[in-house]
């Protein structure tokens, strides 16, 4: 259910923006109770001014043209220790996995409700009962 | 006042462009009391493996590349049936009249409140009363 | 905080494209309480076809190729003359500095929570106390 808009550099690499789909569902399946097989991604890639970011930083983080935007829509309800514990691990996997600068990880999380979703076939799967 | 991001592959056909469009536009306004005219929609297209869903499906829907995106913002307050019946009427329409597997449509809508929205001119035409 | 996601079309000028990030960066500072540096935005470009808007225009309001869409999303709380204000100086400003027309400025703004974002590094840097 989650859709996670994934905006980033077109210099980047096919192999890290794999690392960024894949460590986005891992998280979410991880942390965020989101069920397996619930992958849902759109990558979008941008010339270096298409991703703006304030040059000087923003609460003690600096940026660079490397900057990774994780826009994830999903369904209202995950208390703050998982969505902590979701902003961490991204960025901890990302560092891990794909030598990614933490700092160069933005997230921001955009609720809705169940019935605001249909998986294909024009149906509303999560119907409330 | 919906403001629809349309997002598919750069393999599509300007023909089934133009049908998705249509056919959001028309489940607006016959079934989710969106008034006449009221059509705004962004397009983005995007190679194949920037459009990522699940190989194993989910719930039961499988995709394929021809996955169609289409990330509805827009007022709150439709009904549970109106949302149910405009996902179907999406979904029915793109197969009826561009051949679209029906399992390829996903849907999802953001709320916003009336407040939210500048259609031009620097004013807010939906202000409270 | 506000992440904006501005979307025009190709043929704008690099010089316009500047003016919409600096116009929306400043109605958000002077405006809207937003902090200083607090600048995040994500510029799409699109063919003519991609940006669809009323060919008979809508409220009142009528649209060219030219029309930009420009997508806030931030923390709720704003009050109704501050976003009142907010579009206003946004379509003054950029009539002013670029010669857009005000009537292709559309604007919507999307409501999320302070614990909602991450601003890199993995933190929860608004997280509430």
């Amino acid at each position: 259910m989650p859709l996670v808009r994934i905006d980033l550099a077109k210099s980047s690499s096919p192999q890290l923006r794999r690392a960024v789909s894949e460590t986005v569902y891992e998280a979410m399946t991880q942390i965020a109770n989101v069920p397996e097989h619930d992958k849902f991604q759109i990558v979008t890639l941008h010339d270096e001014d298409q991703l703006i970011y304030p040059a000087q930083g923003y609460l003690g983080v600096s940026y660079t043209p490397a900057i990774i935007f994780i826009h994830v829509t999903w369904v209202a309800g995950r208390s703050l220790d998982v969505k902590k514990a979701f902003y961490q691990k991204i960025a901890d996997d990302l560092h891990a996995k794909a030598g990614v600068r933490k700092e160069d990880v933005f997230i921001v999380l955009s609720d809705t409700q169940r019935e605001d979703w249909s998986f294909g076939g024009g149906l509303m799967q999560y119907a409330p009962k």
